[in-house]
């Protein structure tokens, strides 16, 4: 099938592993990275829509503040360029500071290593009306070591289900999650690469470690499909975007991200019935 | 059957709810308060006993500092004057402050309560080698809202699940849990109060609030129960302590955690080689 074709047939529910419990790892195959799904022919149309989208996120994000009922985190997990940062900033700057907050996750210091490997994350979960993105996540947990080899496949699925647990009680107690894998190609990370290291205003985002990791694409691309079928859950869905395309991949979280809010029925809270007709004198 | 009779047969195993993951309700109706399974007739030598494991607990304890592989979680519960405190200072004092670290949990504050309730519990868990000890827990979430009909009984099984799982997370990463209820009786407890009341310099420990609680003696009890059974897991036992003597309730806690010590073959961990033979000049 040519890959234009293949383009039109993807839909949302392709893009996102099935929350079945079986944990059988998820493809990744069928998702070119080229693909834009919820994109269409006309890429200033699309830029568009996206920034109409930001506007109406933050109007949702308003409402989802003083609602007070929910709390909703946001994870952004992919390869070095795959777009996290910019997503943060075409998808969420709109948005009021007061109720958005990031944390960028790097690797553990030695009082977090110290400790189990979700502690830190629990400390930065959103409260009651706030949204959190996390940009990298308890994820790298179950992607680094496994592809290092620093932890076996028994305890990588006993993280799994440390993660599904943590999640749950997230979820039972009022977190909304969403977590989005942003996916690239080799050659495309190739491009960015290249494309920071010719220019020396991008010298700070590259470091020479990266070309390491590059080299574990496939590793990284397999320890992806096992966490994707194990930890894609009703309460915590994963979607793949592909994300060759950066319009693209800001239009499909921007829209998965509208959906969920608006699915929520946000609304104000009623004020105290006194003030019902009361004049301030 | 007299007590007297019955306080012999008491054993550790008949103290300990079991933990066969069926999390039936564990009767309170067997063990007597003033019952001593690990005491003597004799109340100086049980007092001598105590200060000679508390010397003993010291050396364990910078021994398992210097380990660093495990991380010590104890937990003390127990309606109010039931010896938390004191077991502290009796069981724990003459450790070194470097390696155990308390916490003393009260009422959640605003931003606690805008998360779930683990959320701050998660915060203060032990890093390797450390040894903490929390005076009240994540346990009261399942006590006081529970007496007061704040949460539905299918939201105390959610709970229970959920302390479950996070219990056995940090099991899976290294942390050895050790959950004792001090269990004194009715009587003991108003003469306790009484003390507070008759002497100004306790006054600090009694608020009129201890009384509106102990009223809901009974209600408090049928929660404990519920717990004890629902939470009592291999990786995270609970210990019920005969409590009216506060000599015993010493005893049996530091008999208890110095066991748990001692089965771990705690070792100081092997220097760099180079050291060996190596000649300060």
């Amino acid at each position: 099938m040519p890959s234009s074709e293949r383009a039109r047939q993807l839909t949302l529910s392709s893009c996102q592993p099935p929350t079945d419990g079986k944990g059988r790892p998820f493809s990744l195959d069928g998702i070119n990275p080229s693909d834009k799904p919820f994109g269409s022919d006309d890429k200033a149309a699309d830029k568009a829509a996206v920034e109409a989208l930001a506007i109406e996120l933050d109007a949702l994000q308003n409402l989802f503040y003083a609602d007070r009922r929910f709390k909703l985190l946001v994870i952004l997990q992919g390869m070095d360029t795959s777009g996290k940062d910019g997503t943060l900033r075409a998808v969420f700057s709109r948005m009021s500071p007061l109720g958005v907050h990031t944390v960028g996750w790097k690797a553990p210091t030695e009082p977090e290593r110290a400790r189990d490997y979700l502690w830190r994350i629990h400390q930065q979960v959103p409260a009651a009306g706030e949204i959190m993105v996390f940009n990298r996540s308890h994820y790298e947990d179950v992607l680094v070591p496994v592809v290092n080899g620093w932890i076996t496949p028994g305890q990588a699925s006993q993280r799994y289900a440390h993660i599904n647990d943590f999640e749950r009680m997230l979820a039972e107690t009022g977190t909304i999650i969403l977590k989005f894998m942003l996916h690239i190609s080799l050659d495309e990370q190739r491009e960015r690469l290249q494309e920071r290291v010719d220019d020396p205003a991008k010298h700070w985002k590259f470091s020479m470690g990266d070309l390491e990791v590059r080299k574990q694409w496939d590793a990284y691309q397999k320890a992806y499909e096992a966490l994707l079928g194990a930890t894609s859950v009703p309460h915590a869905p994963w979607t793949v975007v592909p994300a060759n395309s950066k319009t693209h991949r800001n239009l499909m979280i921007a829209t998965v991200l509208r959906d969920a809010l608006q699915s929520l029925s946000l609304r104000y809270p009623t004020g105290d019935p006194a003030l019902t007709g009361l004049k301030i004198v």
